[in-house]
């Protein structure tokens, strides 16, 4: 990806000096691509900080982790206050607020930046999530929306906050990945149960959900994917993939830093746990030697009716795993100071990416019609999104708990829905249970104050 | 809760010497429950560690964090090699494996311990989970198991494993707790809905429940909780309290650690977010001020039949929880060499502690009858619990969805099970869009080996 980054850079007329630690990487690159710009190939890492110009920036993608930090290190022992580091690999945020501390105290500037889109969108125009200082932004701000990509003529690139802010946001952005890929397997599972079609049937039917409100690039090389064919053996290709899913990463720290921040993103987790589940083998083994699946038969009598009751139910669904994000992201904005305008993000998401997709618009367009809107969910088009879809969607899932089709994601969602619409959770048992087995007290719905019953004596009341 | 622990001792025939940062602290000590036993007031930590006799056992119970620390520090300046620091406080485990190892250095044997029970427990005797050395449990252990609650005669105490273990275990026991609560919540609000029932009616139906399989000790206090009234407005207790449900951290930690381990443990995840959700007070109100239930209206015709259903749904997804939460132990026992006897930690929380339960027998005994059994859910009795009770969870999971009450937790338990056993996940789904987006490869189900196709190309598949 480091390299496609550079010969992005070229092809937009900067002057890029690259340097590796394996100088044939170097060497490969000019042979390869030299043409396309102009490249200042370096030896030594002292020979690549002296060719660049002042204030210099140097871009480094490499290994999350110590590899980063050694790198950081060697470099910001040739610079000079005034110049600017920027990290464009998957750093974690915590990492990324450390070291931009750091540098910060010798007058460098350290920008962590998300890059997404693969490297395909490296090289062509990636979305790109860019934190640190505002000066910094000044400088690098032109040159990054120059090799983002573009949508309608919008750079997918903006200065989303202070420190650790761009690549918080990417690491979301990468969580709310996880679980619309696991709404889209979910229902791809639910349409091959309920029509018992071919993946290639069933490729024609995302094609053309591509063509409505849930038109996206997951959807899209869904469609690419289940039309697919192995070669060798003639079978549908995601036949002959195994179902265990991996991960990197970004979606456990999505999870990790929402319960530390307290926002419920449900949906990511159980597209993280769904992934975990899958390469659980001996627990699989043993689950499908004894356990019973007991379940109706999924009778499909109006196959028309049936999917699009799953295209609601994805798409409402979807919106609830968005709203999750979005919430996630406005909580650690709060937390950290970091002032990110939700909006933006959902705009620079509209290209490059891997959730790019055409319902971001409708979230800018929310948060520019209401910035301090508490939940995306409860903004109006996606309110109705969901009240349009909400009866398939129950239906769905009803059906699918029935059936015993695992619907992780799909049953979360519509539990997370009815749970923060909710008048009255049963909650207030949790707290009472709380009090009396830890004296934890609780608060009452009619007065202000803590409180806490006598349990173990007279079960009188006394405020706290 | 340091103060019953030393009751405790001190009835059970030990001389215990005290020390706290206030000294009438100590003082109100000695003059309330001086005459229980053999007591050596101190005033400064010197004096404290001067009058242990060799090898020394101090056991603190201060705030998790900093504050353990110092103390921790304080202590060990003192001490000499072979004593033993004991911190029976709700330390995060990572903390305890780099205390551990520092003392050690020392020569002092650093015992992190999980002691539950409340205060009461600790008066009276808690189930205690110590970690540690070998060594250092041959002095401690007939103490504390000495102190520790009794079931059959059998002390609630026992040597978990090395370093963190103990801590670790306690964590996960405070995880299994979080869902326990959530899922009598969901049943409790299902009961509400279903039968228009009064709390103290729904009491009833609990107490009648902690009569057979579900009997608990969570099962009897839920009785407890919804048979009181509230004594200044004559309503059910429950219903004056907020329904915002606190937490102190261990269910985040759990969860955090189980994302780590890549364990899905999708009951204490959902349970602890449905906690976060309670108190996300602006978007809850931004919620139930825009979104529609549209949801059908719950018409239970046979009260005993869904009263039925429910209970078995109920244990249904609790055994889900255990098995999950066993599954995290299991992993982490793994992972740090701790070698935990997974039938033993239900054995010590038979009694003392939150989660005491006559089904923690059963679990025992599944270890008992096969020491490597990769899924407690597999074991013949939990086999047999889930399937007598499957065709009733299926139906109420897909009434609730129906009927918009929330179930989280019971939804994502029988996403569980149906994932677990499932022959064929749509986990082939995912990895198929991760290797077209970002090259991450895949394996087939009919050779070994890792693959890739080139999705921009020709669409051929190579090994990698």
């Amino acid at each position: 990806m480091g390299r496609n980054l550079a010969r992005n850079l070229a092809r937009h007329g900067y002057t890029v000096a690259v340097h590796n630690r394996s100088p044939q990487r170097v060497e490969s690159l000019i042979e390869d691509h030299g043409s396309e710009g102009d490249f200042i190939p370096t030896t030594s890492l002292e020979g690549f900080v002296d060719s660049l110009e002042r204030p210099r920036t140097a871009i480094i993608m490499v290994q999350a982790g110590a590899a980063t930090d050694a790198v950081i290190e060697g470099l910001a022992e040739l610079m000079e206050p005034g110049d600017i580091i920027v990290d464009a690999g998957n750093a974690h945020f915590p990492d990324t607020i450390r070291r931009e501390a750091a540098l910060r105290d010798q007058g460098i500037h350290f920008v962590g930046t998300g890059v997404s889109g693969g490297e395909e969108g490296a090289l062509n125009g990636p979305s790109i999530m860019p934190g640190g200082t505002q000066e910094s932004y000044q400088t690098l701000g032109p040159m990054l929306e120059a090799i983002s990509a573009k949508v309608d003529g919008v750079p997918c690139c903006t200065h989303v906050g202070p420190d650790g802010a761009g690549h918080f946001v990417k690491m979301v952005h990468n969580g709310i990945e996880y679980a619309d890929m696991q709404l889209i397997a979910e229902a791809y599972d639910l349409l091959r149960h309920g029509l018992h079609a071919s993946p290639a049937e069933i490729a024609d039917i995302f094609a053309q959900w591509n063509q409505g409100e849930l038109e996206s690039y997951l959807i899209e090389i869904t469609a690419e994917v289940l039309r697919h064919f192995d070669a060798e053996t003639g079978k549908g290709f995601v036949d002959i993939v195994l179902d265990q899913a991996e991960q990197k990463g970004t979606g456990r720290w999505t999870v990790q830093s929402a319960l530390d921040l307290g926002v419920p993103v449900t949906g990511i987790a159980e597209a993280t746990f769904a992934r975990a589940l899958s390469g659980s083998l001996p627990q699989r083994e043993a689950a499908r030697a004894t356990l019973p699946a007991e379940a109706q038969q999924w009778d499909v009598t109006r196959p028309e009716e049936f999917i699009e009751d799953v295209r609601r139910a994805l798409l409402s669904s979807k919106v609830v795993a968005y709203s999750q994000g979005f919430d996630q992201i406005a909580a650690a904005s709060a937390e950290y100071g970091w002032n990110v305008d939700l909006g933006a993000m959902a705009r620079i998401w509209r290209g490059g990416c891997i959730i790019r997709a055409r319902f971001l618009d409708r979230i800018t367009e929310a948060y520019e019609a209401n910035p301090d809107l508490a939940l995306l969910l409860s903004a109006p088009y996606f309110t109705s999104v969901v009240s349009d879809g909400l009866g398939s969607w129950r239906k769905i899932v009803a059906q699918a708990a029935l059936c015993g089709v695992p619907t992780p994601a799909f049953s979360s969602s519509l539990a997370y829905y009815d749970g923060i619409r909710s008048e009255a959770l049963p909650a207030n048992l949790i707290q009472a249970q709380r009090d009396f087995f830890g004296a934890h007290t609780y608060r009452r719905t009619d007065k202000p104050g803590s409180f806490h019953t006598d349990w173990s004596g007279d079960r009188s009341e006394s405020p706290v």
